[in-house]
């Protein structure tokens, strides 16, 4: 978590939302991305769904069974979708999101039995790191905005 | 929707999943695009994933209000998660998918208060031509694996 928490200061650098996300296959770092919406005008460009494109190229295979996520937001219905449709085996999120979280917060599409694949859940780790730099990003939003 | 079946047909003839999706914004067509996962080994290459991506570089926005997005079977929750994220408003799409629609088969991720944001739906739009080419597609991939 450490390594997408390091992803999410990149995103900072770039005044995009701070998540980074991270996959890890047999405990090495498959892909590694973050945040780029707005630098590449693409609303898909969540840091879940370039680091599962990055981690499909890198093994040749548009599923990434028995690999792991980790990732510093609790990811919205889409990235929790393509957690879905690549088999992706375990999710670790840092901290919960009210608005659209799609693990449990606001809907639940991670482990859903109604879908044909579940991912196991883990929530809250290194959730204080992830928080704070989150904090910042808006504080320094409404700091621009004046 | 026409534009969205011939789409779908270029998929079929890839031996891609056959779903084709288009985006029309003010009567024109942005975007056009067909399932892609095998072709590109990317489990995120739904056709309504490309075709937004396409359509937002074209007009150099990550948000896609006011678009209307036609696509020839119900979008799965990335999809669906997608089309929020960017601000679609309205989809339309030809068949139903029991087992991933998430405009209201499975899950309704695309019209839902819970989130930020609600595409109105259509359901139903040159419903055969779509059923037809999914139906071709399954015997062919039965035939092939014998």
């Amino acid at each position: 978590m450490l390594e997408a928490i390091k992803e999410a200061k990149k995103a900072y650098n770039k005044n995009e939302v701070p998540v980074g996300c991270v996959i890890v296959y047999n405990g090495k770092i498959l892909s590694k991305a973050h945040n780029l919406n707005i630098t590449l005008n693409d609303p898909t460009a969540h840091a879940e769904i370039l680091a599962i494109k990055k981690a499909s190229k890198k093994i040749n295979n548009y599923r990434l069974n028995d690999c792991e996520l980790y990732v510093t937001l609790e990811p919205c219905p889409m990235c929790a979708g393509a957690i879905v449709n690549a088999r992706i085996k375990k999710v670790f999120y840092a901290i919960e999101d009210p608005k659209a979280g799609s693990c449990k917060s606001v809907l639940n599409i991670v482990n859903n039995n109604k879908l044909n694949h579940q991912a196991e859940i883990y929530g809250g780790i290194c959730k204080k790191e992830a928080k704070n730099l989150l904090k910042r990003f808006f504080e320094r939003l409404r700091n621009q905005r004046g």
